[in-house]
């Protein structure tokens, strides 16, 4: 089985389909071969690869709500995932029907584990699956945190950063606790840093201070190569590979995919690119 | 751990609290540490062992709905269970608040795996643990078909005997595939058999054509004294031990804590005690 990743943070905007597109992209470039999953009814990971959503004939919400008793087949998994435009990298996308699946999987049994029992139909080909997940803490995102091995929570460089922090961890400790005692934090990602402020620093340090050891030591600066790749339906790290936004990816992808317990760092150590 | 068994169908009336109240007694009267537990709101296997509803201040539903994240405290555990006039019979006992566990379940994380969780916070004391089950579908039954090893399924010998089984055996399916692949049917009871009548006998042929090898030889017949005893606080075992419906009670507590495999017989060696 491949090793899977979520990306949650149930505030929006904090840059998490940006890492999951890029660290993806990373991963597959290096040759990898990679699954991402658009957990995200908004679906900006299914179009920032390039994905039409509008040709979309089915989407990841067919798979959750495929009622066969064992799940959905390898087959049915199979149809609904994607190529995209880079080599290695998968995409199984999001439409907008995948706003329904809160509601479609109210009364279904184990409807926590909907999404693992989705990847075990097909994802045991890939060696990476990422998730990219919604601005809440609904079901989906239960389902995410369910599937998953590891969680990355990015964490934007702003005003009330670590707000509604406390709560994700708290719904982390209860999927552990109930469902998923394998499920561990990989660390926290330091998003939208702007090294002119001295918030962005302030915020940092409070991060670090706050979550020791478990803070990624490369730090996403606010860069807008990374915030126009999307509209070319590219991750940031193919549309301009030498941009400091996708040279801080390509780092975070080393820490990340690399031995985690020795690559997370302290604020002493942090890394920037400016 | 103990050998969870639930009984369970979801028609009213086919003897599932009688059959649960006298199996257990036999298992405590030959010396098993044994628990009884309520999951059914009418709360007639409670009363039906003597012990006053009006007086308990906590009941199933307390533990169902403990919301520390690992499920409840054996300590709290076992100020919910109490002792019965039997010994070795211990009951964690059903009064009406537990109508709303439905209700207070739906929203919950595993609702399906609430009474799992509560067994394990206290049910390695005992050797045999037997679930009562409501007349419904419902999220309790559901949690009894999780918490479950194995399922007794009492069928009563008249008109439409097997309307229902197909949707009952449906989601045992799907128990099975979803959440608890050790579930196994240990076996199905004959119950009120009335051998005055060819209707009974009837029925008992296609219940043992329907299932072959999966119903148990020993047939409970309709029995004044099985009616009468929980109006006494007793089972009937206990009421009157040497009444037709004790000693089949007793013949079907070997079969069904013996070797099942073996006992399992057909037809042709159906044991009716008259």
């Amino acid at each position: 089985m491949a090793e899977t990743y979520a990306v949650i943070n149930q505030k929006g905007g904090v840059g998490k389909t940006t890492t999951a597109v890029n660290l993806t992209a990373c991963a597959a470039l290096s040759g990898r071969k990679v699954l991402l999953v658009d957990a995200d009814p908004q679906g900006n990971a299914t179009s920032g690869l390039g994905v039409d959503r509008s040709i979309l004939e089915q989407c990841l919400y067919d798979l959750l709500t495929d009622d066969s008793v064992l799940g959905p087949s390898a087959e049915a998994f199979n149809e609904v995932v994607v190529p995209t435009s880079i080599q290695n990298l998968s995409l199984l996308p999001a439409t907008i029907d995948l706003a329904g699946a809160d509601m479609a999987l109210a009364s279904v049994m184990s409807r926590e584990a909907k999404l693992r029992q989705v990847l075990r139909a097909g994802a045991e080909r890939y060696e990476v699956v990422l998730i990219d997940t919604a601005p809440s803490l609904g079901l989906l995102t239960i389902n995410s945190l369910v599937a998953a091995q590891k969680v990355l929570i990015p964490i934007q460089c702003e005003y009330y950063a670590l707000e509604g922090l406390s709560q994700l961890l708290e719904i982390i400790h209860l999927v552990q606790a109930q469902i998923n005692p394998g499920l561990r934090i990989a660390g926290v990602i330091l998003t939208m840093y702007d090294a002119r402020t001295n918030l962005a620093a302030e915020v940092e340090a409070e991060v670090r201070a706050n979550f020791p050891g478990r803070v990624f030591r490369t730090v996403i600066q606010r860069n807008v190569r990374l915030a126009e790749a999307p509209s070319y339906g590219m991750p940031a790290v193919v549309y301009d590979g030498n941009c400091p936004g996708s040279r801080a990816y390509w780092r975070l992808y080393q820490e990340v995919f690399g031995d985690a317990e020795t690559s997370l760092g302290t604020r002493s150590e942090s890394t920037h690119i400016g």
